[in-house]
């Protein structure tokens, strides 16, 4: 069948995270018995904890697929976002700053509870590295009565974060989701999210690659979700259910492949690492930007990794300067 | 009458206020009627509207006399801090932030009601000028009953911010403060704050002069709540009465004056001038913390600029590093 016109480029599921950074030292990462680079879902009490011998804090809007989103935005895209806030300083901060990247967000807030917002402690090593422990709040109330079929209907892609597979209550809105994607014709992406994650949802995120149709992920997170011996036979093995893998290993640049050929893309130079929070959630941006633009595979990577560039060369997830500025001068979008 | 040892160097009463700093430009500004570089107040609709206009934020605690009580801390000083939240997640960060910043902060929340924890809109133009629209909240409501005497005699220094000159219910608290402080032998510092405030607060903040010891102000506002015709004269009526005044000039430095000398102490060079948000309350953190480590008063100037310099390098008004080292390495703290 073939879609009416397309109104959004890219819809995107996720949890709704305000993120709340503070530099710490490895020592604090080793007292805490956190993995550094990973994140943890903590109970509100553990994230209490956590908060009181943290740091002074920034507080930034986050949340992997709505990181994206706002990247996509920012290239230029028309991007939509669904994913729970409560009614409450947080949610009204992750709502505002949403719409002000230029993001449609139409979820409505739940009541404010003794739940509320999600947030997520960020803690950023001198190493640039960051590791996240998140509370989820009501983000993780997200369910299929949030899923409306009409509005996926209009998105070249609909693209959904690891995080949420595998949660109950967002198992059925990801399905319904990715049915109603399918069945006007449009496309699903994943993003595979955390080596963590991965290995405590393996089965659900193996369970999910038939009906994806482009896949996301990092080095760390491919090898664990095959248990491949290496990179390249995982990228194998995913490009036998997904038709495009895209994954990215850091400064060694990216490898996408379509089951046909797989492409090397280096990644673009950073004078200075400052904080990785949202290099992920950024280099899905560029890259799902360039297909719904139409480049080839090689120049989405390229796209991807400019915008991953971008991030992580400042303190938080979002972009601070116009992608689409950047990309014209690169010569990746008009 | 020779006080008791002092256990605190400074103790700051002021606005607790949550920051919402977002990048705009100069047609931004224009268009909200706003006067750049400086502070209004607003309601909540007006907040409101503002807020739902300006682009995505970051939340970073705040208030003027708040950031210099961080700096002091920041510099080895030991500070404490008197200002109303509300029992709410804004007035929670406000409070971990400030405890984590090594701040000594006992004040009990209020009941969170309609009103809320103090936010401040802080524009930030490509110039790195800040223009703010604070919305106080229950911050407003500091009170006689805020202020424990006892507390106040153990602080060589009680530092007062101009923004709470000419408020009702602040104007008892402060006057309590001032008394409780000579009373113990101790020194009343004030700053200025803001040249607009110091417009509309002209004859609140005259009354209280006489009651201060140490007058912290720039330019524009000395010759503003003096009416001198310069900034000569402005700083020789001040010392008129207060036996300590500094005033700063921005790029060209401080003018330090005791009544018998006064003392031009350039300013500390800064590569990138990136957000000039709590400019002032850091200087003010650095003079106060040189005076109570007992430098001549030039040093103390220098210190303050010192301070000053590492807040204006980067977005926020608190340090973002060590200000104790910094000053080891200028020669000017142990």
């Amino acid at each position: 069948m073939e879609p009416a016109p397309a109104t959004l480029d890219v819809l995107a599921f996720g949890h709704a995270i305000v993120d709340v950074l503070a530099a710490c030292d490895d020592g604090f990462i080793a007292a805490h018995g956190l993995v550094k680079g990973t994140m943890v879902l903590v109970d509100a009490d553990q994230s209490a904890a956590i908060y009181a011998s943290m740091g002074p804090g920034i507080e930034m809007s986050g949340g992997s697929a709505a990181n994206t989103a706002a990247g996509v935005a920012s290239l230029g895209g028309a991007a939509a976002f669904v994913g729970k806030v409560a009614d409450d300083e947080l949610g009204r901060i992750f709502a505002h700053d949403l719409r002000a990247a230029g993001v449609a967000y139409t979820t409505p807030p739940t009541a404010a509870d003794r739940q509320g917002t999600a947030r997520s402690l960020v803690l950023v090593t001198p190493d640039a590295e960051r590791t996240m422990n998140t509370f989820l709040g009501v983000a993780g109330e997200l369910s299929e009565a949030d899923v409306d079929e009409g509005l996926v209907a209009t998105a070249r892609i609909t693209y959904v974060e690891g995080y949420l597979v595998g949660l109950p209550s967002a198992e059925g809105a990801l399905r319904k989701a990715m049915a109603a994607a399918h069945a006007a014709g449009r496309q699903v992406a994943l993003s595979l999210s955390d080596p963590l994650w991965v290995a405590h949802q393996h089965e659900a995120l193996l369970g999910l690659l038939p009906d994806v149709d482009l896949l996301l992920a990092n080095e760390g997170e491919a090898v664990e979700l095959t248990g491949a011996a290496g990179l390249d036979a995982a990228v194998e093995e995913l490009t036998r259910s997904c038709p495009v893998v895209a994954v990215t290993r850091g400064a060694a640049g990216v490898l996408v492949a379509d089951g046909k050929e797989t492409t090397a893309v280096p990644a673009v130079p950073v004078e200075a690492v400052v904080d990785t929070t949202g290099a992920g959630d950024l280099f899905a941006a560029g890259f799902l930007r360039g297909l719904t633009a139409g480049l080839p595979l090689p120049d989405c990577a390229r796209l991807g990794g400019l915008a991953a560039a971008e991030v992580i060369s400042h303190v938080g997830a979002r972009p601070q300067t116009s992608l689409q500025q950047l990309a014209a001068r690169a010569g990746l979008l008009p």
